[in-house]
């Protein structure tokens, strides 16, 4: 038995109607020296198991293309692999995704995001599909770090500080879910240190080659175990759970 | 004199050509019983006027209209009076005012923005200005939050706590900034109890009513002065000069 | 109490849903030597609110950023200081504010233009609304001008000779209106002498620097006075209410 | 021998990239009982032919659907037989026409109107050419009606008064050009009595039935005929001519 | 009594209602040397009229231009005379032409299609149409080719060997349809003999000089005949007349 | 070592800039009752997979959803699992990734797709991709059942006869193909008789229930093997190979 719309056939889809669909969105993007381009849709998708698995739900092929990747949080179109959606883009590809969904018979989605910056043209998105359904469909956006209890950042940071979520790209809770989810993808042995990265409380064009160090890491990675990735998803499972529960009628 | 490019006449501002042209952006929103619904357009516009006056730069008309209000920072579009902009408007809104600019000989351009939820198209938009000008232009875009320094917050919300940016729409902040800027549109007498709004850490539609409190406030403007505005004002201009000074050459 | 939509709080918006909505359009245009930038919205926004008087109706924030200026019609896009919008984007941005007035509960619009080149994108945006919401809406655009009586025209051109509409930029009527609605952004000293402007009755492209007199100026604006822009306002007011009274249903 | 393009095999064609190229450009709309949908497509065409005959140029096929019609200029979406382009699509097939023959090694390109509600739109996309050609093409855009001298007006309106460029639709001066070009597609004893049409000097939505008179004509028609037809021929022609050696270099 | 629309009047056109609108779509685009650019235009309009008189149809003015041409089915921009409309224009414009046909009340549209190119273009747009009238209308597109029975094809290539569709341009069936539509644009004098043309069975792109033969032609227009192109419209059209009795209700 | 982008760090994609990339495009798509939904989506990928390692190419993350399935060659919106995108969503989808790969310097690009509907669109982007690079980049898309030799056809239909490429939708090849890929996801048990499909040599709206099979298959999957799968890919790839040589310089 299969969670993934993929590797359905139409039929067993179609039993699934009554089921909350999850969209997992990911990135294209550089990851520093350790880690693999995929690094944002693995994470989207794996979560999107996992909590399919929890309540019965369905996962949808990733959208692997993301928005641009911005330097403040960490990324930028000045490494190559980095491949950046125009925003225009992003809330076309979403909008004619969760459209069709609705054209379907489902009712209930939850779009799972692990690239911060798709977040606006997401939820543009979600707002232009429930204008044109006139509110007929659930739909929840939610990044994997933001129902994350304070007490498992805490944990996770035990020997190196948080540097912020802007900051976590390619850092200490990707490499640790990374490590949990699809080791043979990992190169900690290439893990550069990372100096600390300046934050710029600002956007600025146009970018420089310095706004981000040259491995592409903006904070530390060091201390990344699998252990702490298993801590981070069962801690934030639970919490998917419980926003589908209170969002989503009959979960 | 004049800063503000609409008070001058064409070849007052021919002149202006090797200068910081400041755009203030903003929104038609609520912003609960006590404050007006220009209130993001007078901030924005208000830092730009005082940023100018510090570095002999212009100030464009402001965008008064802006991107969509979200309940989550405290707006949302189940209150009359606010007017939501969609995404691809507001892009090409922007994108077009940064071109004729450009096409005027300026290449020095500060986005000064006051609506939380601008910020992803202000900066798609100038994103897609550095694409098509080569990276030719200057351009900056800061809210008028973010180089707040701490120290100045911890000094605002001597009284109440602080419930983070994103709770502070018609709160202690805005509320200040008004008393300071324009009195006259302010009606604390009227300003209501705010009772602790529930920060969803996600999005979600439909919006329901309850998303936001009745009165439009997410955050308690109790302990708001014209002093405390003043202090803010006076704490971010000088981060506000800092910033151009770093990233405008010549400045 | 105010007219202004943007210095009301949302409730006091609210309770105008029954009322006519005015939305004044302006343009960002040089205006000769003598008369600054935002003269258009300037006028579009005193007469906006001098219509609201008479009728209890609300002003909306102007749309300070016009349709491209046409040398034809006085502007051109060769002076520093003209600021045009594509076609598409004024569509899009009168389009977007029309339908959230609808959707807060709006159904009486009144757009009030005073820059003539935005008049076809604005009638393109009210089609598109009238057709999506069905004809619900009672939709209004004219011109400051076009109301204006004969008799009128008369007077006001008792020493020079009305140019036509077209050469109207800069000239008689604008430059008295702006002496009697905002004496302190003219500047009489500086006024030139307009050579005749030659009128070619086709478009053509490229445009040409002698297009446009190096002023900025069409026609003469010799004679203007605030006592003239006080009759063409005093004029052209009665007109607007009696289009109100016609098309507005309970005006 | 052939002005028009789409009769030209492709070598005949390349031969006349130095020439002008001439786009006519019309509407299908209702033209009252008299005269047939295609009026404005035919009137454009036959006026490109004979410009072409005079200055050797190229004539192609003309854009038979053009944008909106309305009901101040004579037409409307309430008939059936209009069918009506939105803006944006009009200003995109323009754009990619004229950027066709740009591509081909053309550099005059005149456009021959023969719809006003076209124009604005025309002139957008003539705008956009000349912005993304960085002004390395001659482009003009008239309206037949533009260049016609005075005396010739008067001439043509020797028994009814002339009503305006506006309310000439289906009326005196677009029936004389068809019984002139085409006189077997007039149908002069279906000719109805036109009531004077009520001249609304705004643009108002949603349209009422009475807008137009119930034959779609909008003055009369009456005192029509081939002779007038051919002398505004006579006089429009050299007119034309003139504009094309002024703005077109070698013409 | 004619059946295009563009030559009746309106009453003439509004009596159709019930009827079969017919759409002909071709495109601007060379025809080697002995066949004029319109050759599409022609041959759809044709094939349209035909029809028509068989169902008692109305024929709208032909789209004259299409969607680019590909070196792959006999056109190419490489050679001056193509026009190419860009994807999103052909869409744009089908879509508003048909939506415009069903407010007037049209329920039973057939585009006559006669450029290959066109076609997923058209479908796109007729997809649209469907969508947002709720299947309420019934919309079919064809080619001339496609219904065109084996043995005619055989018949028709008596002494030369077909060479697929997609290399018959200006080959013998086009050069024949176009000896018996309209043999005054023919000039078989002037026709080149064509060099077996290499197919490529993917798509490339920069294009070469040597992707399509330099006349123009794909395929040896040797043995056309206006009998030949005479044989294929008697083909053809009986076999349209049972397309819309199988899929026009009434018909 | 891996052909796969996404599982490649940025240093190693970096390097490989003078490879050719290869971008496979697929479709969420109705299968029949025994392919999953992602079939095609697997087929692209594992041709682009297979191509790379011989000509040590890089493979893109595939495009998941493809624009809509069409009745004609096999899907259709009737069943639940095709997820259609709008056409304009796809050109904008491939143009942005194909620019980013331009701009991170590739310049040999080759598109492997495995839906038929997305050529047109897929084709329509490299032209604007090929424009705006100005023909610096080569760009070739090729379907995978292009280049299949006819002795291979007719070998992998030695028990059915074979219905032609529009009919192969969940049939022999795609069966056979997806029993060598991906033998885990196939459900031969289940695979229905297909009754003869009606070929509808036009396109036709609104879609009826039987326009496809209820079971999703347009032809009989009976005789599909692993080993036909096999003989397809060995036959295909070498094509593939010399389409790059031909077409890629350097290669």
């Amino acid at each position: 038995m299969t969670y993934r719309m993929e590797e359905m056939t139409w039929p067993e889809f179609a039993e699934k109607k009554d089921r909350v669909v999850i969209l997992p969105v990911g990135a294209v993007e550089q990851h520093a020296l350790h880690l693999p381009i995929c690094t944002d849709a693995v994470i989207a998708e794996q979560f999107a198991l996992r909590l399919a698995e929890k309540i019965d739900g369905v996962v949808m092929p990733p959208l692997s293309y993301g928005y641009k990747s911005k330097p403040l949080s960490g990324g930028g179109p000045l490494f190559p692999g980095t491949i950046d959606l125009n925003g225009e883009t992003v809330i076309r590809l979403v909008y004619d995704v969760l459209m069709e969904l609705v054209r379907d018979g489902f009712t209930k989605i939850f779009i799972m995001n692990a690239h911060f910056e798709n977040e606006a043209f997401l939820v543009e998105a979600m707002d232009l599909v429930n204008r044109d359904t006139k509110g007929a469909v659930f739909l929840v956006e939610s990044n994997w770090w933001d129902p994350l209890p304070e007490e498992v950042i805490e944990k996770v940071f035990d020997q190196v500080p948080f540097p912020g979520w802007a900051f976590e790209h390619a850092a200490v809770t990707e490499t640790s879910l990374m490590l949990y989810f699809a080791p043979w993808l990992c190169h900690l042995e290439r893990m550069a240190e990372a100096p600390p990265a300046e934050a710029l409380p600002y956007f600025r064009y146009p970018l420089k080659k310095g706004d981000v160090p040259e491995t592409g890491a903006l904070a530390s990675a060091y201390s990344s175990s699998s252990e702490k990735g298993e801590q981070i998803v069962e801690a934030v499972i639970p919490e998917l759970v419980k926003i589908c529960q209170r969002e989503m009628p009959g979960e």
